[in-house]
C-alpha cells in the first residue's frame, strides 16, 4: 500500500506546476506550492501516510460538512433544511447571485459559502465562542486528536479580508434566511475556516464518516442518518463547481478546502486526507485532485 | 415482494391529488392522472409488476440518458465533453440563461434540456431518422422489446410547441456548441422524447444499467465506463433542480420524464421503473419519487 | 396656475388608493397615505403651493442626485465616473445581481443603491458626519432653507433595516469599488436618505437646477456643467424602473424617492416638488407621477 | 458650417484606428474601416456633407427607431407597449437573460434586438414582403428619395448568421410575445437591417424627426406624438450599452448601427448623418460618437 501510494504520489507532483496557490487570503499564500502528502486510514485503524503528512494546514471549505453535522445534531434536519437547500449549483460557491433571484431566497446547499455560513448559524450557542467549541469538540472527537485548534494569525485574516462573505450574510439577514447578530456568526464562521489540521486528523475524520459515524472500537460519534446525508452533499456538491466531474471521474465523497486540502470518504472501506496547495481554476487542490482519481482507480474505490 | 409493492403503492396513491399532469405539450396532457404503476426487474431477470403497468407513455427526459450512451458510442467521451460539461446546476432544466453568462458557453450537463439537445446532435447519422434508428436499435436491446417505437402523435405535438428548445438550440449554434441543421437535430430529438414505454420496459432498461451494461445472460451491451457516467449524471442532475434532494432521500441514480415516469438503477441489483403522470413543481412524478423513497428505505437501496 | 393646480390635484387624488406606503423602513410606514401636495417654483422665483404641502418627509433617493453634485464637486468627474457607472439598468434599484455578473464590477449609475453608496464616499469628509455636514449645506443653500435636517427617527430605522444596502457595500468593498470604513460610509448614506424636507424645499432646489445652478438673484452654487450632468442622470434613470416610461409619459427630468415625494426640474422654466407617499409597484409616488404627467401636458413641459 | 465640420473631421479621424470593422455578420466586415463622413440637414433644408458621404452602407439598428414608427403607426401604442417595454437596460443589445428572469417576460425596449423584432412583427402585412414595404415607403418619404432599397447580399448575410437573433424570437413566441410565423418575421426584421443608405439620407430623415415629424415644406409625415416617443427612446436606449453616457456627453437623441452609421436628431434645430464603420466595444461607430460629442459641444445642441 504505502509503495502504491509513493507512486501515486510521485506520478501526480507534475501538476502542481500547473496549480497556483489561493492568495485572496493573504495568510493562505505563504503555504508552500511543492507540499504533496497523502494519508489514508482504513477501517481497521491502519494508517498508511506519505510525502508532506505533517504540514499542518487550515481546514477552509473541508470544515463545511463537519459544522453541517453540527447543525443537524443541534437543530434537527428539519430546521436546517427549512434555512438551506439541499441541491447543487452550476455557479461558484462565493456567488451571490442566486440569493436575489431565486424565489423564496434560501442558499442552495450547505458547501456553498452562503449555505454554510448559515449552517454554522444553525450550530447552538449564546456567541460564536461556544459555536466554535461545540465544533472544535466534534471535529477533535472524530479526529482522535485533542490538539487540534485554531490558527489565529489565520482567522485574522479571514476577518480581515471576507467581504464577499459579509455581503452574503447582510443579503441573507434581509432575506429572513440569517437570524441573529450577522458579525458574530461570521465569526464563528471565519474560526471555523482557521481550524488548523493535518493529512492525517484528515483521513482520521474521514474514516469516522466512512465507517457510518463510529470509532474504530464500534462507538457512535455522528448517527448514520447524518452520516449519509454528508457523503451525499460531499457527491453533488463537494468539489466546488467541479464537483459533477470529480464524481465521474474519481466517484468518491470528498470535500476539498481552499488551503489545498481535501477530505475523501470510500464507505465502508477507508478514509483519506490529501494535501497539497496548489489549486486548479475552480479552487480544488490540482494534485490533490489526480492523487485521488488515482487513488480510486487502482483500487476501484467509486461508489458508482 | 409484491405484496410489498402492493402496500407501497396503496400508500403513495393519496399523492397524486397533489401533483398535476404536464399540459405545456397538449398530448402529454390526455394522460390520467390517477395512473401509478410500478415495475420491479432483478439482476436474475425476475420481473414484479403492481398497478397500471401496461399503461404506456413516452420517455421524455428518461430518453436523456440513453441518448448519451448513443453518443458516448458514436463520438467518444472527449468530443461529448467538449460540448457539454458534466457539473449539475440549479438552474431549470428549460433555462436559457447559463447559455449566456457562462464562458465558454456550453450546456452544464447533458440531463437539462440544451445538454441533451447537444447529445442528441453527437449521434451518428447523415438525418434525424438516422440518429433517431440508432437509438432506438440502443433502446430496444437494452429493454428486450422489439415493439418500441415513436408515438406519433406526441412526436408532432412535441414538435409544434417545443419554441423554447428552438431557441436553445439556434443559440448554441450561434455559440459554436451545436453544427448542422438545427431543425434536422431537433427533429431527433422529438423524437426520442416520444420514445413509447411501459414500466416494464423501463426497469428492464434500468436493469441492463444495473448490470454494469451486460444483458442477464452476461453479453455486453454498454460498456461499463459508459454506464458508470451515465448512472453518475442520473445521481447529480437525474432528477431536475431536486436531484440533491432525492440523492439525500432516496440515494438511488435515477432519470425522470415529464411524462410522469422514472428510471431507477439499483446497482449490482435491480432495475426499476414508475409511472404516475402527476406531478410536483419541479417536473417529476409526485407518487413516483415517494415511491421510490419509500422502496428505499424498505430495502436499504441507497448507494450513499 | 394656483387654481390649474389645484384641478391637477383633484382629478389625481383617486391614484392614491391603488398605492401603497412603503413599509420595509418602518418609520416610513407611519407616513399618512391621502397626503397630496404640489409646489412649483418659477425662474422669477414665484411660489404656488396647493395641498399637503406643509407636510415633512425624508429625501430618500430624492438625495441621490443631491450626494452626486456634492461627490462631483469634492472628487471631480473622472473620480467619480471611474467608480460609478453612466448607464441605465433594468434592474431594481437595489438589485446586488450586476455587481457580481459585469466586469469589471461597477455600478451601473449613481440613481441606484449601489452607485449612490458609491455616491456619498466620494464626498470628502473624515467621518460621516463631515461629509453629511457638507451634503446639508448643499441643500439647504439650493433650497433657501437653513432649518433642513436629519430627521433623527428615521435615520435610526434605516440604520437597523439596512441589510440589502449593507451586503451592496461590503460587495462593493471586495471588488475595489467602495474604499474605507463601510459602517461609516453606510451611516452617511442613511443620513442622507433621512434628510426632512417640504414639497417647497424641493421646488426650490429643483428651480435651482431648471436655473442651471444658480440663485434667482444670479450666484452661481453648482456649476453648469454638473447641472447638466445631474439633470441628465435624473431623465435616464431617476424613477427607478420606470424612468423610460416617465420620459416618454412626461418628460421632464426628475427623481423619486420612496417616502414619496418626486423632484422635478424643468430646464430654464420651474422647479417642482410633488408629495404622495402611497407609492407604485416601482416605488415611484403613483399620485406624484400623475401629477407630473398632467402638469407636463397642460404646460408642455416636455424637454423631447 | 463646412468648414468646422472639415474640422471636426480632421480632428476625429484619429480615433479609427481604436475600433475595429463588426465582423460577426460576413458582408458587414467588407467595410472599409477609414471611412468617414458628416452630413447635416437643417429646418430649413440646406444641407452639408463633409467626408465619405457618398458610400452607402446598411441601417442595421437605425433601422429599429423606424420600424418602431411603423409599428406604431399600425397597431398603435397600446397594442406596441404591451408587447415591448418602455425601459433601458444595462444588458448588450443581443442578451436573452431578461426574456427569462423577468416576469412577465418582454423585451425591455424597442431598441434592443429581441424588442426590435417585436417591434416588426407588429407592422402590419400579411407577409415579410408586404411588412418591410410599408417600412421602405416610410423610409423613402422621410428621407425624400425613392430610391432607398434592400442590400440584397447585406440582407442573405444576416439571414445566415442570425441565429442568436432566431433564438430570441423562438423564446419570445415561447412566452407569448410574438406570434405568427418566426421565421417569417425574422425575414423581414433582416431585410430592415439590410435597407441601404447614405449619411445624407440618414441627415435626412433625421431633419424630419427634428422637425416633428413634418416635411421642410410641412407636410405631416409622422405625428408628433410617435416623434416625441421615438426621440425619447433615442436618447435613453439609442446607443446601445452606452446611452448613458452618450446622453451625458452629448445629449442629443441617436441612434447607432453597427455598420457604423448613427442617425442624430436635434429638436427644432438639424438632422445629422454620420458614418465611420469602426466600432467601440459597446458597438457604436467611434470616430462618430466623437464627432457628435464635438458637434453638440460646438454649437450647443445638447438638450439638457
Amino acid at each position: 500500500m504505502k509503495e502504491m501510494l509513493q507512486k501515486i504520489l510521485a506520478q501526480n507532483r507534475c501538476w502542481i506546476k500547473y496549480g497556483k496557490v489561493a492568495n485572496y487570503i493573504p495568510a493562505l499564500a505563504k503555504a508552500e506550492p511543492k507540499h504533496l502528502g497523502i494519508s489514508i486510514m482504513n477501517i481497521k485503524g491502519q494508517a498508511v501516510t506519505v510525502g508532506d503528512c505533517c504540514v499542518k494546514f487550515t481546514m477552509q471549505s473541508i470544515s463545511k460538512p463537519l459544522a453541517l453535522i453540527q447543525a443537524l445534531l443541534d437543530s434537527g434536519p428539519v430546521e436546517v433544511f427549512r434555512k438551506v437547500g439541499m441541491e447543487p449549483t452550476g455557479d461558484p460557491f462565493n456567488s451571490i447571485v442566486k440569493l436575489e433571484t431565486l424565489k423564496p431566497s434560501k442558499p442552495l446547499n450547505p458547501m456553498i459559502n452562503a449555505g454554510a455560513i448559515t449552517t454554522t448559524s444553525l450550530i447552538k450557542g449564546k456567541d460564536s465562542i461556544e459555536r466554535i467549541e461545540r465544533l472544535l469538540k466534534l471535529v477533535r472527537t472524530m479526529a482522535g486528536n485533542k490538539n487540534i485548534g485554531i490558527n489565529r494569525e489565520m482567522y485574522m485574516s479571514e476577518k480581515e479580508t471576507a467581504d464577499r462573505n459579509r455581503a452574503m450574510a447582510y443579503f441573507m439577514r434581509d432575506t429572513g434566511v440569517l437570524e441573529g447578530d450577522v458579525e458574530e456568526v461570521l465569526d464563528a464562521y471565519f474560526m471555523q475556516c482557521a481550524i488548523e489540521v493535518s493529512c492525517s486528523d484528515i483521513a482520521a475524520i474521514a474514516l469516522c464518516l466512512a465507517n457510518r459515524g463510529l470509532t474504530i472500537d464500534g462507538r457512535e460519534i455522528v448517527p448514520g442518518d447524518i452520516v449519509r446525508v454528508v457523503t451525499t452533499f460531499m457527491v453533488t456538491c463537494g468539489m466546488y463547481n467541479a464537483s459533477g466531474e470529480f464524481a465521474i471521474k474519481a466517484g468518491i465523497p470528498a470535500k476539498s478546502g481552499v488551503s489545498g486540502g481535501i477530505m475523501a470518504v470510500v464507505p465502508g472501506k477507508m478514509g483519506i486526507g490529501v494535501y497539497s496547495p496548489a489549486l486548479d481554476e475552480r479552487g480544488n487542490s490540482i494534485a490533490g485532485v489526480h492523487v485521488l482519481e488515482d487513488l480510486s482507480a487502482w483500487l476501484d474505490l467509486s461508489i458508482f
